[in-house]
């Protein structure tokens, strides 16, 4: 029997429309609508083309976009000055910075002035540590793409053996965090873990994002499991995953493909995360 | 071959005197010494009998203690008062919550009034936070009794296969956190888990905080694995850990006993984190 092939876009559709509703319903109740600023340090063409097609993503669902584009040889004073004028401008609703920003940049230091009611991205330290104690309020795009796509499929976390490929700040720790709150078992490996088909085989839901292509072949995974695939990369055969699909849909239970997988979901969930800091920006007036 | 039984009160003994001589150099330095606030709320004789205890501890290596005793009935609101007097109190080193507190109170919300640099146990969102994305500042002392066993033991930890048994806010997570971040492998299990015995067997290093006694026998532990019993229970033979010690020590490559393994070490690990509080307090001015 061949794997349920999950679909991304669809999905990430459904997000949309939910998306473009909460913002006219907030926009009737307090007459204004989101307005998200990015921050970008330097210029990179990659960088810019996302940017872009972030900013027709917002637009699509009425969102305003604000870009503070801050040249490349800028202090780290400079810089974090600008994010802090933007922490007290009433006016902008959730921040972003564009990554990759120049290597003397402290990523963490720049990521962490953001105020946490305004990190559309969850990465700062507070919001990370909110998720990993249970109190989930802005979860990091690609964890909540995950979630959302087994919520989505009705999966049963609790008791369910996970095993996620990836250990970053940004996917595995969150991702884990998430699972762990919902009382599955779960296995976090990665580049440095010896055997890895020994964990990824026993995974009732794998969840891999180590950006090898075609790192997780038929034999990597258990029967029937649910298989995500995060990695994406360009290849000169095109676009593919962490997930050798050909080996994999024979066995697994369902699959994400790459792409048209977790990659329509992740943005769309960017935009989700736009309307939460938005509303706890306008609503939490008390804090 | 049996084997290495961990001396938990000599490593104790060992960071006490660090906390001694740090005490003592600071004081010379800044000409105060460290003076470390407990909340209480409403009476437990447990917690009494604890809190004394601690104070003890404080004495002995240097430490003052003061003691904020509100009534059971209290206010939250009057409760998270008290708390922030003591965060903008510039005598004030570091601020502890003396649980078990009164069940109309929410734990999070409390703890989450602590500054972070005063939070003493690292249970605030933003010093779990620090610690997942790998600036581990202030460490639950518990997980650092932890760390702090195997780096005597010289244990490398990258690429270790690891299994905790908790997934709990203060031990399982911080945890799992910080052998992430030294890129060890790491599986996660609790009372939810189908398989226990699958995962804790293929353990190089387990660390096993369930509070259910004798739960790991050794049929369930890997030979010559790292043991590492966080669980204590009091039952009518006597105080008793996680791990059947007759079974586990014929098989284990090194264990820590119960008592005298985990339990002194984090009591030693509570110190350690008072005085780094405290010189986060006195050291860093311009913050």
């Amino acid at each position: 029997m061949s794997a349920k092939i999950i679909d991304g876009r669809k999905i990430a559709t459904d997000i949309r429309k939910k998306v473009v509703d909460d913002v006219k319903r907030l926009k009737s109740k307090y007459g204004i609508i989101p307005n998200i600023a990015t921050v970008k340090i330097g210029s990179d063409p990659q960088s810019d083309l996302y940017l872009s097609l972030r900013d027709k993503a917002c637009l699509e669902v009425g969102i305003k976009s604000k870009h503070v584009e801050l040249p490349g040889n800028v202090s780290e004073k400079k810089a974090i000055e600008e994010i802090k004028k933007l922490n007290d401008d009433g006016n902008i609703h959730g921040i972003l910075i564009q990554f990759p920003i120049p290597k003397n940049f402290s990523q963490d230091k720049l990521v962490n002035c953001i105020g946490s009611k305004k990190d559309v991205e969850g990465f700062t330290a507070e919001n990370m540590g909110r998720l990993m104690i249970g109190d989930e309020s802005i979860i990091p795009c690609t964890p909540l793409a995950v979630l959302t796509i087994l919520e989505e499929e009705k999966i049963v976390f609790e008791g369910k053996d996970v095993v996620i490929v990836n250990h970053s700040n940004v996917v595995g720790k969150p991702l884990l965090g998430l699972f762990l709150n919902r009382n599955a078992s779960v296995s976090v490996v990665h580049v440095f873990t010896k055997d890895l088909k020994k964990y990824t085989s026993e995974a009732e839901i794998l969840v891999s994002a180590s950006g090898v292509p075609r790192l997780i072949t038929g034999d990597y995974v258990k029967k029937d499991a649910f298989v995500i695939d995060v990695g994406i990369v360009k290849t000169k055969d095109g676009v593919c995953g962490d997930i050798d699909f050909e080996s994999v849909k024979n066995k697994a239970g369902a699959l994400t493909p790459v792409p048209g997988g977790v990659g329509p979901v992740t943005v769309a969930c960017s935009l989700l995360n736009m309307v939460k800091t938005f509303k706890s920006c306008i609503e939490d007036v008390d804090e």
